[in-house]
């Protein structure tokens, strides 16, 4: 099913017949929630617009938002526009707290989905022969099932390894030869931690290729990550309200993920306002699935943060838009003493000091009614002589840096390898304390 | 792609050509096995048989056996007849000790196979419309991804819960109108139990069909998840090496189960000799896949006691031969005092009495020279009058009913509702304190 070096030919449609298919689909999917979609009709007329005022790319700016709280309140069919005998699948995210989400396909939106996954796998340069080893946790989570329809659909030899046991996810990896992984950034980690303390080198895996999601991480991370196991690492952006993975990923220049523009329209705004900002600006997400039967979504408000990155043709040859790497998410984002930190800044920071292990952990409590922040990082063995002078030398050059990218000062705390949790999902890095108080 | 009432038009092709395409194929395959895995052509030399020597079907009693040793001994590819670039997924079975068994698949595998269990399901009544629970293992284990995919096929909508925390598969039951549901039988009960619990009446659930495997059970069993959901129960069939589930399955009859003969050649031998035996001898399952390209297993040996029904076409109208229900393994039979004891007969009698709860527990110890089998059961509290005489009636109709069936003296510990040890998956109902002395 290739197209050249390119998993479908929609990847190389001219930037104008591009949009002009988005305009086509974005009338079509809007007619589509509202007819058959309660809610959508309801909030349309709220507003006052009507699928026939859609006439220009610039009129879905009349569209109502969509969010979370919304897919919460109408758990699990209140959002369906197709009867339940066209579903053929579910899925879900827990979230932290409240009712779950449900997400649910049909054929053709699984179908439409395999495909977007397998384009990202195949630009990464994922190709039948590769042995894919997917450890991430399937069932009611997209990850698994999404990465694994794509990998097979590609011919690749897919090991559906789920998360858990990292001394035998190690091991499948020798026995079978793994040359391409799926993983949370953090999870890579900890099985580069365990090769090594089994005396394995992590470099001397057949390992080409990483695919890492499901929290933010940064170029700082990217590099440890390929030098650790000699490889190329690719960022994967998705979400289970837009299928799953396979929304947007990096190409082979790794420098902004390219979303799939046929599929979704994309729109990023100012997420106190909901105005529509402009290429390069910075704020939220907000995506319009194009060819969702079972579940259309408006303007659906991500919370991720990030930019459309200025228009220009990349290299590899693919037409559709990119977006800058997820900065953080709305609601990740701390305030204290008035200023906005993201954990991702955090953790870019750290993982530019190659004094710093791969792990870390960031706490905020309230002394008095001053907001605090500590940061826990661990050392790295190799580096750090056990002097004190060094020790203070490094906690100086940590917290240095801290300062001048959050303009906050910020308690840096060393602590030896291997002291703070490790994580299998998605890592929980940020503990705070203020609510408890 | 159903053909009326069957999912395949081969289920109904009449036995005479359904036994000519065995012969077609067991020759294709033991070809394909000896041309391309050095193993088989080193055992089919040494047992002085060529692929050319298989004219009849009976010649398969020339062929070498294959056991879960050899595939332990050749973990991973060593029984590979196919290049690896070939391969689109690896399954594993852990077994209890030792190394893995590996199977794997290519393209085609994983079509036969996605089609052969939803010949299963579509036989028991599964549709389009239907909801779809799959509550047991995704990952490694097959039953999980095999169920998924065969779902998915026949356009049933598929909850893809796999196993672990019953009070939200429970919710998911309510939530998504589950109409169908795959577990392990004793999962099931569990279930059972937390609706209760819960004030639920487990009748009130929409389901109407129940697919059980993974762990032998009875037709008093079957009564009992019949009784307790309002559904009709089927018996599951399939072990990884075979592909995973849908080897073969009980059809609305619920009178043994049709096991695929375009795919399967199906023979029962003395676990002892390896001697073939006639229908309606009870021995241990031995199956030849006939369409599998990656991994062509000759003779397997399955470890699994049943027998071959008597021929007659089934009133659904598949002309594919039936086996009974697995009685037990051969390697789960228990000797004590030179009896041959299998679980499954165990819980054949305790199903059948009312006031025995769900749950039992066999221990088997020593006592000087002698073994002897405690079994623990829990009593149904609905039944049982707190009266030490009713307590001691029904320990003595205990004790009984399993003396008749064993032939042996049985000690009985009745014990409340919520004492023994509940499982996700398989049960673990058999403790051997014999060894550790
Ligand atoms: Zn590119
Ligand atoms: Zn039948």
């Amino acid at each position: 099913m290739p197209f050249g070096n390119y998993w479908q030919r929609e990847e190389v449609m001219p930037l104008n017949q591009l949009e002009e298919l988005q305009l086509k689909r974005l009338r079509w999917v809007v007619r589509h929630a509202y007819d058959n979609v309660p809610f959508y009709r309801r909030r349309m007329r709220e507003l006052g617009v009507h699928p026939d005022d859609i006439r220009r790319r610039e009129d879905i700016a009349r569209l109502p938002f969509t969010t979370k709280e919304d897919l919460r309140a109408n758990y699990p069919f209140g959002l369906m526009a197709v009867d339940r005998s066209e579903l053929v699948r579910i899925h879900m995210s827990s979230g932290t707290s409240g009712k779950p989400k449900v997400v649910a396909y049909t054929e053709r939106d699984l179908e439409n989905w395999i495909n977007m996954v397998a384009r990202c796998l195949y630009m990464v340069g994922v190709r039948r022969g590769d042995v894919f080893q997917n450890m991430v946790s399937y069932t009611l989570f997209t990850g698994g099932l999404g990465f694994h329809y794509a990998g097979e659909r590609i011919g690749a030899m897919v090991v559906p390894s789920g998360t858990g046991n990292t001394e035998k996810q190690l091991q499948y990896m020798l026995d079978f030869g793994t040359t391409v992984i799926h993983a949370t950034p953090s999870y890579a980690l900890r099985i580069k931690e365990v090769a090594e303390e089994r005396g394995i080198d992590p470099k001397s895996l057949p390992l080409r290729i990483g695919c890492f999601g499901a929290e933010p991480w940064s170029d700082n991370t990217r590099k440890r990550l390929e030098d650790a196991f000699d490889i190329k690492a690719f960022d994967s952006y998705g979400l289970s309200e837009m299928n799953g993975p396979g929304v947007a990923f990096e190409c082979e220049e790794q420098n902004g993920l390219h979303i799939w523009h046929d599929h979704y329209f994309v729109e990023v705004v100012d997420p106190e306002t909901g105005e529509p900002l402009a290429e390069g600006e910075r704020g939220e997400l907000v995506l319009t699935p194009l060819t969702k039967e079972a579940m259309p979504l408006i303007r659906y408000r991500t919370g991720d943060v990030t930019y459309i990155m200025d228009y220009e043709k990349c290299s590899c040859g693919r037409t559709h838009p990119k977006i800058h790497r997820i900065l953080g998410r709305v609601d990740d984002m701390i305030v204290v003493r008035g200023i906005n930190v993201y954990p991702s800044q955090i953790e870019h920071v750290l993982m530019n000091i190659p004094e710093v292990g791969d792990h870390f952990q960031v706490l905020i409590t309230r002394n008095g009614s001053l907001d605090e922040i500590t940061v826990r990082v661990e050392m790295r063995d190799e580096i750090f002589t056990g002097e004190l002078e060094d020790f203070r030398r490094i906690q100086g050059k940590v917290s240095k840096a801290l300062q001048t990218e959050l303009n906050i000062r910020v308690n840096v705390e060393l602590v030896e390898k291997g002291t703070l949790e490790r994580f299998e999902g998605k890592a929980k890095r940020v503990i705070d304390l203020r609510e408890e108080l």
